[in-house]
């Protein structure tokens, strides 16, 4: 079931990036080339997912889900594309695939992963396929902006260099993961509810504090599926974070502990939908999908 | 005279600047120090100037500019930062001082652009200097954006290292520039212009031509510099086009007729403002000093 609806939300993503990127043909080519390979060449798209699930659970409507959509995976994409490059985590494979900077060069991947942040924040400031209220598109801009800077996901990035090669307590490692990888789940999330003007603030703390679970989850489980997970599977290279001795969670709390960690923030995911009626129970699948997955 | 109203402006855009970027104590402060040390670290702020002499020139309150010139700035420096990497120009030195890769690593430089980008769309989003209107502040994002991106300064770049190393028309020339710096620039001017509610579409239209003008004209006095400036007065090393052979308009119309073009773009961008009254005077004077700049 759960993952029938992510599969529908996922193709669904897909067309609407496609639709929004500019065409490779367009001038100038090599980096609207180097754009679409990034973006369109895999993923899971668990975040555009989430923008789709949140606004139904809180009855947006379908149509207004597109914009943010595609505005929170230019941003991942991006972070992705800057993340491979050599003076960062220096991957060579990404979904499957050559990286960005492996396929282009690593000038044009630099300028590709900038020109896909400013426009996911053109796409908030101009598509038809979102709500069209300036004020709450205005809004969604400011969460998605803090998502992304220095005190969201460019900041996880940066507490994660500096903590690469030392030992990081439990808490100095769940910080690093809520700007690295949960300040933009949590702004999915956001801006699917806020795409229902009708929303009120106790719903949008309930699904924030979801949010905030599940983005811890997924990182727990990215960690384990680094050091158990089928390279194939994944589409990436595994142990990639042993090489680099960065901190993981498996690292810190054993594979067990670790597996036990994400359990108890699944349950807590769950406890904080406990209000909200069967509309949110694909966010509930989405949960559990996390926890579960083997890529 | 001009340069004495450059100055003050100079002086506000560097305050504003200033409160707007976050405290170098803040966590995590590798990233905030880098980002710090890339804007507040030198520039000509011609962006900023540029948003307060038009908004001048339309009569919008001072107050509401400090928000569009911050977010400007920061885009232009998050470009800097990009642009000297080891993998595109490869600049050691920025504004007399040591390139932000230099001075904090490359990855943390890469990052420090991303997080200025992020904040320039936060600061429009967000920040109360600026005017209220949420529709004006979307129009003002989507100016931003589109400047910012892969059909503007981004691509610009694109165009530029697809053309390092071969012969350019001047009309392939000049289209690398309307990108590269010419975008920005003019969404300086519409910026400032925006922030005054009552301006009409025929005042947008002629500051924009202006914009167009000196932004090329801009672009010329710098590769004009590149040849004859000193190194000293610049604050960077000069030749660096002549070594990396890219294309500049001393070489395809020798120093002569660039100085000639150059003169001919400030002449139309006087024209373009022929109807505007004495508060234009300021953006006058400002494309005078474009053409005449030593540094």
């Amino acid at each position: 079931m759960a993952a029938e609806l992510i599969k529908i939300c996922q193709t669904r993503a897909h067309q609407a990036l496609d639709q929004r990127l500019p065409a490779a043909e367009l001038h100038p080519n090599n980096l609207h080339q180097a754009m679409r390979y990034a973006v369109l060449g895999g993923g899971k798209r668990i975040r555009p997912v989430l923008v789709y699930l949140a606004g139904h659970a809180v009855d947006a409507s379908p149509d207004m889900l597109d914009g943010p959509a595609c505005a929170v995976e230019f941003i991942h994409a991006y972070s992705l594309i800057h993340d491979d490059l050599p003076a960062m985590d220096n991957d060579d494979l990404r979904h499957g695939q050559p990286t960005c900077h492996k396929a282009f060069g690593e000038a044009l991947a630099i300028l590709a992963g900038d020109a896909l942040q400013a426009l996911a924040f053109q796409v908030l400031a101009q598509d038809p396929a979102m709500i069209p209220d300036p004020a709450i598109r205005l809004r969604m801009q400011g969460v998605l902006a803090q998502a992304a800077g220095s005190r969201g996901m460019a900041g996880g990035q940066a507490i994660d260099l500096a903590a690469t090669g030392r030992e990081l307590s439990l808490v100095e490692l769940e910080n690093m993961h809520i700007h690295k990888t949960g300040a933009l789940i949590r702004a999915s999330v956001l801006m699917g509810a806020l795409s229902q003007p009708a929303v009120d603030a106790t719903a949008l703390e309930r699904l924030d504090r979801y949010a905030k679970c599940i983005g811890l989850a997924f990182q727990i489980q990215d960690d384990i599926l680094d050091v158990t997970g089928d390279p194939a599977t994944l589409g990436k290279t595994t142990g990639a974070d042993r090489v680099l001795n960065k901190p993981t969670y498996p690292v810190l709390l054993g594979l067990e502990g670790a597996r036990e960690h994400a359990q108890m923030l699944y349950e807590e995911a769950l406890a904080s939908l406990e209000s909200l009626d069967d509309k949110a129970d694909p966010l509930r699948w989405i949960a559990a999908y996390i926890v579960e997955r083997a890529y």
